[in-house]
């Protein structure tokens, strides 16, 4: 298997993740150097760094340059670079994706290189991937995302009682929100994701920024209470939508009824919504968080190296077809009769069903005339 | 961009909607031939047919066999056949994945060919490529999926009042459930796809049939009103665990609370959900039905061709601006304020908040007072 050697533009939370996995899990690649604003500032890894972006861009020993730093310049020009020296790119770097990504697609395509951001948008989860080689085969109509964590965090503290700005401060004395919250609350950031995901989902030009972008700065505590008090919850929401008369973005607090997949989303985590004629699409994950980004960056070095991976399998592991250890619920066979007496007694608690710390082996409930459920989550239901 | 010719393996459902999504939108790929059982019956697309496996495998003009028949036999030996005479593979055939897929690989990479499944498992989702080139980056604990639409029917069925019979007929009236529903409603055919999630997540060797697998026939009306009492619901859940003692295997109908992702589940939806070092995931979309099982297969066909399709952009579609056209709810800027008078009598339908057909152009919202969210479900929340 060919060996990689990276070059990391950037080696804060996302780098030092990215650095820890490969040196973990992946003995033929390589991290090489890394650029940093701050050489002497002591980091949590063992890399090569240097100050000077030639270093990397011009290192031949480099095959793939990765941009973990963030923020429009320079890194607009040192992938440009990169390209010109015949690097592959992987970047998690949403800001210069959005404003000069169709340019750097160009200039890839120009050097026969290859430019992948699948970590630039909703973080680990693989949005990216799934649009653009799976579900954007058919026409897709819709796109709509969750796709701020701050946002999130937020949102979910005021359905406690709190109002925005002591929800905001929390936010923030907890490194959830920064001190300058504008990009994160005012929509931005959601926009400038929400740019890339229509890009990709409707094979067209979009330009960086448009106008229907609303945060969440003015939804406020009595809101969200009323909007509870009417079964109903709020988060920050991108859509995208192709329609007759063209393409449209807006972002903006958007209201679901409870059960809703978006109201469960609490701080990081992401879901984006896709409808196409072949039907509903939803994907929820980690959309930040150090090795969260990490993994979909690696995800695109493994994917530039070959089209499938297809790792050897391991030397077979112990294999155990154990009894799942899940805890069960349990109806006697015959609905009229009482639970068998043979349960242990403290087990036995209503008169028509019982729960079990684990499930009985098939044989055992076969002879207590019982039939047992799995139960799904980490705890059993609440007896009345 | 290189064209590629496809030889397909069937024409029944997936086989014509692949035929059709290829010819309206893929110029460069041609489906040149198609095995079939039956040539004289008539089809809906155009297709040279041929009852002779060699008329494809040895035909020159082919680049990717794709296998859209199903079953172990003779797809295998079709399959081997095809790495033989240097043709890439695509296939919807969980079965011989399930039991050949590993000497299947080991044949390709001997060919130096490739093999891919994507429509194998959850039709139209993309989750074997997800979890092969992404989540399995880091260390997967639990796979778990809900991914038998005809098990999902019966039990959504059975949640309204009816007992399994009934609701096997049902699904057997409508198509939804074959004459011998047994590899379905027993839980084999969940199992078969647990096999192969669980090959590519935990990076191992996993023997095709294993024994914890309950299906749904035990399942009684009893039972699921009861646990609707209990504020609960049940479906039919294949779950993986890589654990200490080795991994394990499991199939059982298993219980949630209401408002867990699984319950949403009607019909040929399908969902997996996978949790590793880096957090949650879930995976949402349509399992099965031609256009999408055909979606799938489209997708690797043009992974086959190229790492990153990367499409040329079209010229630009007119972007307009719009505001969105959902509908919204509105509050007083104050809210010990009623709603301002000027809004129209119809939409006026509560003392503090209203609900409009559309949202109102901001400008207009700031003028009258009102703070307003974008209504994110197709019906606006109901007036108390």
């Amino acid at each position: 298997m060919r060996s990689i050697n990276v070059g990391l533009l950037g080696l804060g939370t996302v780098g030092q993740a990215l650095t820890q996995l490969i040196t973990q899990s992946q003995p033929t690649i390589r991290v090489v150097k890394a650029l940093v604003r701050h050489p002497i500032r002591a980091r949590g890894v063992a890399v090569r760094v240097t100050t000077d972006p030639d270093e990397i861009v011009r290192d031949p020993e480099i095959d793939v340059v990765v941009d973990v730093m963030g923020g429009q310049h320079p890194a607009m020009e040192i992938l440009s670079a990169a390209f010109q020296h015949g690097k592959d790119v992987v970047t998690a770097n949403k800001e210069v994706m959005t404003y000069y990504g169709p340019a750097l697609q160009a200039l890839a395509r120009q050097h026969n290189r290859l430019l992948l951001y699948e970590a630039s948008v909703a973080g680990g989860m693989p949005i990216i991937d799934a649009i653009t080689h799976h579900l954007s085969v058919v026409p897709i109509d819709r796109i709509e995302g969750v796709l701020n964590g701050t946002c999130n965090f937020i949102l979910s503290h005021m359905e406690e009682g709190h109002d925005y700005l002591e929800a905001l401060h929390e936010a923030q004395r907890l490194g959830y929100a920064e001190q300058n919250p504008e990009a994160d609350v005012e929509g931005y950031d959601t926009a400038r994701k929400l740019v890339l995901l229509a890009r990709i989902g409707f094979h067209t030009e979009i330009p960086a920024e448009f106008s229907a972008i609303t945060g969440i700065t003015g939804v406020t505590g009595h809101d969200v209470a009323r909007l509870a008090s009417l079964g109903c919850g709020v988060r920050l929401v991108g859509r995208a939508l192709c329609q007759d008369q063209g393409i449209s973005l807006s972002v903006a607090p958007t209201v679901y009824r409870q059960g809703h997949p978006f109201l469960r989303l609490q701080g990081p985590q992401n879901a984006v919504q896709v409808t196409s004629a072949v039907g509903h699409f939803l994907f929820e994950g980690p959309g930040a968080g150090g090795l969260a980004t990490a993994t979909s960056v690696l995800s695109d070095i493994l994917r530039i190296r070959q089209l499938v991976p297809d790792r050897e399998p391991n030397p077979m592991i112990s294999l155990t077809f154990n009894e799942p250890e899940t805890p069960a619920i349990c109806f006697p066979l015959d609905p009229e009769t009482p639970l068998p007496q043979v349960l242990p007694d403290e087990l036995r608690r209503t008169s028509s069903y019982a729960i079990l710390s684990c499930q009985l082996p098939r044989e055992l409930a076969k002879l207590w005339g019982l039939r047992q459920y799995a139960w799904g989550e980490e705890e059993g239901p609440t007896i009345r």
